[in-house]
């Protein structure tokens, strides 16, 4: 564990320094840690303070903020959704966040999150994949080549063996992106002219589109039987991925049932249809996928849990490597009780 | 404002850069200007989004996210509440924060905010007392002299101008340090042995202590006719400091009634015990004082929209300063979608 020198000083996790991370661990075994430690706090999910997400809604988009706590330590997640960000050249998702010590309060680590979230979402979609798809599973389709695109083929790559990747999306610029990014990471890549032709010999289909609106990238004839379908895109009110008919044919896996029925897929379904929750699956109490038939769906929208398990990853991980920055955030006088005397000492000090 | 050169970098106000922004503008400028920017947002109290905070509460303590949006802007306020902290030589609170861009989601500013809040409380104290408080008070008694009290007698000077203090702390050395730390300051204090005494004379009692528990600092014979209470102590559930016998005496002012009802001294009182909203004074849209002989009560829990004008304020302020550090906090590439395109480009960098 990372201890600075003083309590007052957190240790901050710049974007730079997070690329440096991924990458002196690999990207591949980082998506692999990450993913036993998303495994091991959704096995002891009854342990968690479980919250929706607080959001704050304008015109354009959605800041939230998505805390969380398993007793021991604190963690909490700045992110925003601001689908038109990208025809400005911004991201549609910005993050950040801090892990704290909940006996004290105090902060532990402070990270960029973007990065950070787009591997932890590949990591959990790759985590409940090992659960629900068909054994064998080398062959997905990715519908949707944005941001998270790349960071899903990696996760499927390092956690199931997934080495055939179909890519399609609305604008060919962005699967020319995406197939150039995998070019030489061990895929063997079609690019395609449709969704039809993507998910043929798909066994697992990942979408992940970012347009906020009720579109229909999956129709019902799309989906043969045995196949798992990784939905990530279909991640708040308003936005879903999913002809209503695939999800009545499917087993359906979520996160955390408050917050999936309000932001995922499920959205369109009435508000006690009846879904699987992906830690019982982990924890051993429910079975995942029960034959080779079966059409399973994990209606991934994100949940702070995993940002919970990324912050104590990357806290495990920079201890050590000089990858992060002494940021003073903390005023932590000698005597609590002295907070203006600290400003009285600082003026002598300038003086 | 401060324009960062590029939207992924923000700027980040250290606990050093903070005492220097606040000894630079002067402890009560910058105190009467933070009020004047407080009244500004309470005056447009309608327009923000209000939610009472979110809490995290563990055995010692518990952890807050205090959001707001006017819609153009958005703020939050991580803050703890640890009361056995000081016993262990920690802050009570510390408080970091961030202002965003409603409309695109981007952070543009990231401040230290433990400093920042003992400012905020003050200056809408003393912002408060100003509508609230008997003409021409020039002494004020201060029960509890922890972190928040000298911050509350600047305030009261630099709004009021209070130049006499009567100062009571349990702790003889709490009050010593207060007397020494307000020395110089232009004010005549007054070190007393009991609350009795300290309430002798003064037209403001400030009651500030840091304990948790249902203690009973002031009792109803101790506070006289005409006299304004500004009750800051008492904060949360569980923690009050005045007789519920004053409260039905005086007239009681809040910030966010839902909040307060929860976390106020009102927590004392049935749930549908008429308050005044404070905003409603500063607006113009209820009375203030009325009458010289009325007990009005600001019981102060410290809300959302007070942070968000702390936020504002030293957003304006840090402009041309130099009193910031530029954070490198969100990953921003030139192609929104291609995330991973910077860490493959990262790789070839430091390959």
């Amino acid at each position: 564990m990372v201890r600075a020198p003083h309590l007052n000083i957190v240790p901050f996790v710049s974007v730079d320094h997070m690329m440096k991370l991924v990458l002196r661990i690999g990207v591949e075994t980082f998506l692999k840690e990450l993913a036993g430690y998303v495994e091991e706090d959704f096995r002891r999910w009854e342990v968690f303070d479980k919250t929706p997400r607080v959001a704050a809604h304008s015109a354009e988009g959605v800041i939230e903020l998505m805390p969380t706590s398993d007793g021991q330590l604190y963690g909490f997640k700045y992110v925003n959704g601001h689908p038109k960000n990208m025809r400005e050249g911004l991201q549609t998702v910005v993050a950040f966040g801090a892990l704290s010590d909940a006996g004290n309060g105090y902060p532990m680590l402070l990270t960029e999150m973007t990065l950070l979230t787009a591997l932890r979402t590949a990591a959990t979609s790759s985590l409940a994949a090992r659960y629900l798809a068909p054994k064998g599973a080398r062959c997905m389709a990715i519908i949707g080549n944005g941001a998270q695109s790349e960071f899903q083929a990696m996760a499927f790559k390092a956690l199931l063996g997934i080495d055939r990747l179909r890519l399609y999306d609305l604008d060919p610029a962005a699967t020319a992106k995406c197939a150039r990014n995998l070019a030489g990471q061990g895929f063997a890549i079609e690019t395609c002219r449709s969704p039809e032709e993507a998910v043929e010999g798909a066994q697992i289909i990942t979408t992940v589109t970012a347009d906020k609106q009720l579109a229909t990238i999956l129709t019902d004839n799309m989906v043969g039987p045995g196949v798992h379908i990784n939905a990530v895109g279909g991640d708040c009110p308003g936005k879903t991925e999913l002809h209503p008919d695939i999800l009545r044919r499917s087993d359906i896996f979520v996160e955390y049932p408050p917050q999936t029925r309000i932001e995922g897929e499920i959205q369109q379904l009435p508000p006690d249809y009846p879904v699987n929750e992906l830690w019982e699956v982990i924890a051993g109490k429910r079975e995942g996928r029960r034959d080779a038939r079966q059409i399973t769906l994990f209606d991934s929208v994100g949940f702070a849990t995993e940002d919970f398990s990324a912050l104590r990853y990357v806290r495990d991980k920079i201890a050590g490597t000089g990858l992060y920055e002494e940021l003073d955030l903390l005023a932590d006088p000698d005597d609590p009780r002295d907070l203006f005397g600290m400003l009285l000492r600082c003026q002598k000090a300038v003086a």
